[in-house]
């Protein structure tokens, strides 16, 4: 349970469409403590006496005196529906809830929605249910998170990430280490209610030991961020070069080997999707360069500047050259590179076996080691046009990301928040090793490790402003 | 029970999504005898042993051998969902059935329907849960019909068309007609089987009012069709004129007054929709002029026949002019919208205070007599640019369709097959009289009674092909 109450929250009985619209079925939730009173306003049934996890068939009727005194009776249902009835707790969100299960037309679903309002219902906010679920102590703060990731999940690697967070695997060990933190406060909490005596309860070489451990643990979790991040977002790759290099015919190379299989199953509808190709698991994410790509009647200038922005958001940078760059050109990419990975590719070599590029070395390795001034920089010979070497370049490019392989017991974080708390956190384990070790007295040491357990805290939610609430659920899609 | 199987049905158990994927929630189908073992195997709880009409919390696994080796113990589960169980002949299909509600996550959804395929069963086709509802019993073939019908519903008037047609108010209709048929029928069998002694059983008067009572009927059923097809397809309105008449000022005057209401409930999403209003209950709907609009530039002749094509469709026709027309655009406008309702509309009055237009007397009444030749058309005056007028102009629009009132106790046909269908009875029927007041001999008469009471038989299914059947179900979405 939060120790910081929410207070935009009331007690009010929510409703919200959980499905999209357009398809055979649309599913309403209904959660609070007026659920099955509203809900029996509206229902053929009396729902107030229906046992929990049973479904219910029945009609919804409009019994407003307007929809009687328009169509005398019978009345026409608005529709046919199936009701599903949870008891608290024994509900998503630990409340009195049901879900209406009717006709996917949008006409139904909103009249359904029109009706539960005008008989007592609120229109939910985005991510209320899960809101109330962390509320309720049914999931903790970055479980709730996980909950959002699921749903935009589109590949068995995000997926992955989402269940296992959701499945509590990355709470679990955040309450390992703030176990470990609080025993280590309560030691020297001990010390200074004895300050008068100055004792030492607690070992120094052994609480050195212990916050060495929990920073280990806490800086490997932040190390994940690298991979994670790359899982979530993808990785950035931007293709630069001259006009007519070949940048495109490379993208449509890369792209339309079909890496990224998206189930074709009739009636689902794919999700637009970017630029992107899943090589070893990985996803890199292709900058839109769309502008670059069309600079051919523009001024040079501003082919350049999109150059650069494109090379600004990359974390791989593939330039693509088909003759010896000009020295300022070199000057100009390997200076605005820095920091990322360069990768040369030299493309076209079905055009030049008889006339070897003096840059680049034609051996039977595609790879050739291709040196500008003193820097040596990854460097590999294609043809875009007929595939020459693609795979390799793949290689290279999974190379480039320098991710370890993931275990299935790894935990992976994957979001920014929790980075950011874990980054807080590290700091002020630092802190303490260094406090013990300059022999700081137990007061100002335990300072610092209340900050760490705060920032711990934070994560899952323990500690949380209601800013920080409103922004995560805000983020959620309606009807979760 | 349709008296012709259904031969390309088989028994095997089908899943579908039955949402459009998206939302927070997917919910997947599962139909037929092996429902429960098929779940059971990536299910965490045994459904062979659950209770009819309950809800399971659990988890989704995808036990095979593959899956297994790929990632160690423990499993990572694809979902956690909810399970409701329905048993046969209580269930949508009348077959055992399940739902699954898992998270809306296009790979999840997916992910499980693969597994369900990989564990036995088939991915269902279109409308193939409607249709085993109707081999089964649950629906006839006009009700099944009226479900695609409801899910398409978009508004009030199509919704009560549909929601009417379902309940099977109908299907009793017609089963009454059938019944005094039979009952016609077997009073004449009686006398071929006694053909013999020259007996007459039915009272020939007696059976001519029966006829006619039934003709009457089902006169009255072919009559609602104009109205059943306008609410359901909406009446279609050319607007048309010549250039920088204001076409399109006057569409956008029509289209602004926002009578189209459609409730703005976050997290749905509009459907894409024409050009149309609703005036009276009734929906208008313009046909796509766009081409008619952007003939400034081209040539004459394209316009005149892009305008011939938008009368064609129409079935009412707005010629909105600015001056008297010529003698060759009245005869080509008066003859092109023979069959049609024209409404000459008389556009820019705002302009024309001071000029009064000879062929359109200045009264207090928009409404002029406008008289070209011999004959005389409707017309009114307006300033589609101010919207003086506009209301009145709705009004000639709702009386240009001629349709009745309708009352929630009418039955109206809206399906063409259904339609089809009643004008071959009709026309058997009407045959029946002509032979009675002739004094045919009953073996003719039974012979078109029958003819008849097929012609019936066909719209709620009893006799069907599968051509037919397939047709039908085909043009249902997936997972309905």
């Amino acid at each position: 349970m939060p120790s910081q109450p929410f207070n935009n929250m009331n007690n009010d009985t929510i409703c919200a469409l959980a499905t999209a619209s357009g398809g055979a079925l649309g599913i309403i939730r209904i959660s609070g403590s007026q659920t099955f009173e509203i809900l029996s306003r509206i229902f053929s049934k009396d729902l107030t006496i229906a046992k929990p996890n049973t479904i219910h068939y029945g009609h919804i009727y409009d019994r407003s005196c307007d929809a009687v005194s328009q169509h005398q009776s019978p009345i026409i249902p608005i529709d046919e529906a199936l009701v599903s009835v949870f008891h608290s707790p024994h509900s998503y969100t630990g409340e009195d809830s049901a879900e209406i299960s009717c006709h996917g037309s949008s006409y139904i679903l909103n009249k359904v929605l029109e009706l539960l309002v005008s008989n007592g219902c609120r229109m939910a906010n985005p991510g209320e249910y899960t809101q109330r679920a962390f509320l309720n102590g049914k999931l903790d703060l970055s479980q709730a998170e996980a909950v959002a990731d699921l749903i935009a999940a589109s590949n068995e690697a995000t997926h992955r990430l989402a269940m296992n967070q959701m499945r509590g695997q990355f709470s679990r060990e955040l309450k390992r280490l703030r176990d470990q933190l609080l025993d280590m406060t309560a030691l020297l909490e001990l010390e200074i209610d004895f300050s008068e005596e100055d004792v030492e309860f607690a070992d120094r070489q052994q609480l050195l030991q212990l916050a060495q451990t929990i920073n280990h643990a806490i800086t490997k979790l932040v190390n994940s961020f690298r991979t994670g991040n790359a899982i979530k977002n993808g990785v950035p790759v931007a293709i630069i070069g001259k006009t007519n290099v070949g940048k495109s015919t490379l993208l449509n190379r890369l792209l339309h080997d079909d890496r990224a299989i998206v189930s074709d199953i009739h009636g689902t509808t794919r999700d637009t999707i970017e630029d992107t190709i899943n090589i070893g698991g990985i996803t890199f994410r292709f900058i839109d360069t769309a502008g670059i790509r069309q600079t051919q009647d523009a001024v040079e200038q501003i082919g350049i500047q999109r150059t650069y922005a494109a090379i600004d958001k990359a974390q791989i940078v593939l330039w693509l050259i088909d003759a010896i760059p000009t020295d300022a050109e070199i000057t100009n990419i390997t200076t605005r590179t820095q920091g990322k990975t360069l990768i040369i590719v030299h493309n076209k070599i079905d055009k030049e076996n008889s006339t070897p590029h003096p840059a680049v070395q034609h051996t039977r390795s595609p790879f050739a080691n291709l040196h500008f001034g003193d820097t040596h920089y990854q460097s590999i010979k294609i043809s875009a046009k007929l595939g020459t070497n693609i795979e390799q370049l793949e290689q290279l490019l999974v190379q480039a990301t320098n991710l370890t392989p993931i275990e299935d017991t790894d935990i992976i974080v994957s979001n920014q928040r929790h980075v950011t708390a874990l980054r807080q956190a590290l700091e002020a384990i630092t802190q303490v090793e260094h406090q013990i070790i300059q022999g700081i007295s137990s007061d100002i040491i335990t300072l610092d490790l209340h900050a760490c357990i705060d920032s711990l805290s934070e994560i899952v939610g323990d500690i949380s402003s209601d800013d920080t609430l409103q922004t995560i659920f805000s983020r959620f899609c309606v009807g979760k």
